[in-house]
């Protein structure tokens, strides 16, 4: 044992495209970057039992009997299927025997498991799934991602005590500005749900630095930038899909005759170092902020690497106290309130 | 005088950043470039009177004394500045003088002199600003891009019918098809408006393919792609921010060493070309669909190539019966809702 201290992660072994090969490889990945870190894998007995008994006892495993498939209603999947990988891995984290949940299975689901069974953090009325995206700049933790489509303005007041949490926890962030997404810098601009959660950032947030205009968002100009989950799934996926296609084409571009063919060679380095700087997998999931317990949901298609750095972030979340960081700045806002 | 049809536009010489030598300038190279185009130039006399007095019959000038700023209130600057360049220029249009209206000037005014001067066509609740996106197929006509921040589920139909008239009329797409943009490719994922609009749009909207998330936006999988005004200014703005910050990059990457700095020389023209194809201002401009003759926007930075591009725009317009399109498109909706 060394000096680092413990964070205790539970892993759903079978949720993702390339489980649980995939996760059982970034458990061990994990495992040895990190000298703290404990596991405990969640899912059939044949899978996580041979795991944790080939390992030390920083591994152990829950054997469950049922799986949540991608395509399950996610809160009738998880009312029903309560010795699923993810809801038995969600009521670890309740019961105190874990201090964090991953998973790469149905973002749905695993969004409902671990808002039924772990709870909300008080002050919380709506949990919102944080992105880090990766700009010129610093990273910015943009919130809601897509957990809910429909937000009220109290909602992105909320996201923005949630996403400086993280900011400061995971990112190391002293004090993190807040920017709300809108179509506009003026606080006059903007959507009815925009103009009012302008008004009530201005009033309850500390480091409220206003609007932000998405062709600014790659400058890393805030830190934290919120907006409801349907504006912000789509900025997620806009930038996966621009940032494919163009790099595809400045492939292209590249390999359109022999002498820039060499000149793509020459440059492969640099290229590759690009790619890797516009990939969120670096980044490691994306955690579901606002449930009572560090839970992180890995995109579908994780491999190794992807639940690794997953896990590595959900040993910082929990180490830095980002549950209790989270329901401190709540009760902050809520003590000022009622003062 | 030529065989080609005639298109009268109507121009307004003093809106932009770079006007008026930018718009004089860009009028000339449409000029040279289409015999059919008849222009109208509105503005303060010094400018307008001599440019036309030193060109063909084929230019004409229409002195005015106001100008409405981009920092001032768009309908109250556009009820009271009634001889502006932006009201005159509409009213010409009103009034049969010229069949298309071109400004670079405050996008908010030009949107309300448009809207006031010239009306809307029948069946049309709200006019929307439509984009054409450059993708890696055929080119997405996306609308609202940002004149309506709320919408309801119906103007969201009526955007459907009017991007596709455009994309027939001005990209020459025969049977144009339309998505709604969302956040799952369900009909049972999204927002409560994408909800109420899928189904709105499957029942009345012939063309319609259901959703598509933003990821596969740049894919080119359909021609035209409906959303609020809110969300689609968001995706404008990301796409121009990302693509220029993604670039940005990938010239770094490749100055980065000596190698890849002689690769990145042998490569130029090849960059090039990719930068024309991501380049909106090639498209010429966005019309603002629904009202009442053609009207085309310029981005606030149009040079003379944008001005001319968006004049060629406006020319295909007019000759391809774009207004008649739409009134009919939503005509025929309005008598299959009586049926």
């Amino acid at each position: 044992m060394s000096d680092v201290p413990r964070a205790r992660v539970c892993v759903d072994a079978v949720g993702g495209d390339f489980a649980p090969a995939a996760v059982l490889e970034g458990i061990d990945q994990a495992l040895s970057a990190d000298p703290g870190l404990d596991v405990i894998v969640t899912g059939p007995a044949d899978v996580v039992e041979p795991f944790a008994a080939q390992r030390t006892a920083r591994v152990s495993a829950v054997p469950t009997t049922q799986f949540i498939a991608m395509d399950e209603h996610p809160a009738q999947a998880v009312r029903a299927k309560r010795d699923s990988s993810l809801v038995v891995g969600c009521r670890i984290v309740r019961e105190g025997r874990a201090d964090a949940f991953f998973s790469a299975g149905s973002t749905g689901a695993a969004m409902a498991a671990a808002t039924l069974v772990m709870g909300r953090i008080p002050g919380v009325s709506r949990p919102g799934i944080a992105t880090v995206i990766p700009t010129r700049g610093a990273p910015v933790v943009l919130l809601d991602a897509g957990a809910n489509a429909d937000c009220k303005p109290e909602n992105l007041v909320e996201f923005g005590h949630m996403g400086a949490a993280y900011s400061h926890v995971v990112l190391g962030v002293d004090t993190p500005t807040v920017a709300l997404l809108n179509i506009g810098s003026e606080a006059t601009k903007g959507s009815q749900l925009a103009l009012e959660a302008h008004a009530l950032l201005a009033e309850h947030l500390p480091g409220f630095t206003g609007n932000l205009e998405a062709n600014h968002l790659m400058d890393g100009e805030t830190d934290v930038l919120v907006t409801d989950g349907f504006t912000g799934n789509v900025v997620l996926k806009l930038l996966e899909g621009a940032s494919k296609t163009i790099l595809g084409q400045v492939r292209e571009a590249l390999t359109s005759s022999v002498i820039s063919s060499i000149a793509a060679l020459a440059a492969k380095p640099a290229f590759d170092r690009l790619r890797t700087s516009l990939d969120p997998d670096a980044y490691g999931g994306a955690p579901l902020l606002g449930v009572n317990g560090v839970c992180i949901i890995g995109h579908g298609s994780s491999n190794a690497k992807a639940v690794s750095a997953a896990l590595r972030v959900a040993a910082q979340a929990v180490r830095g106290g980002l549950t209790r960081a989270i329901a401190e700045n709540l009760a902050r806002e809520h003590d000022e309130q009622q003062a």
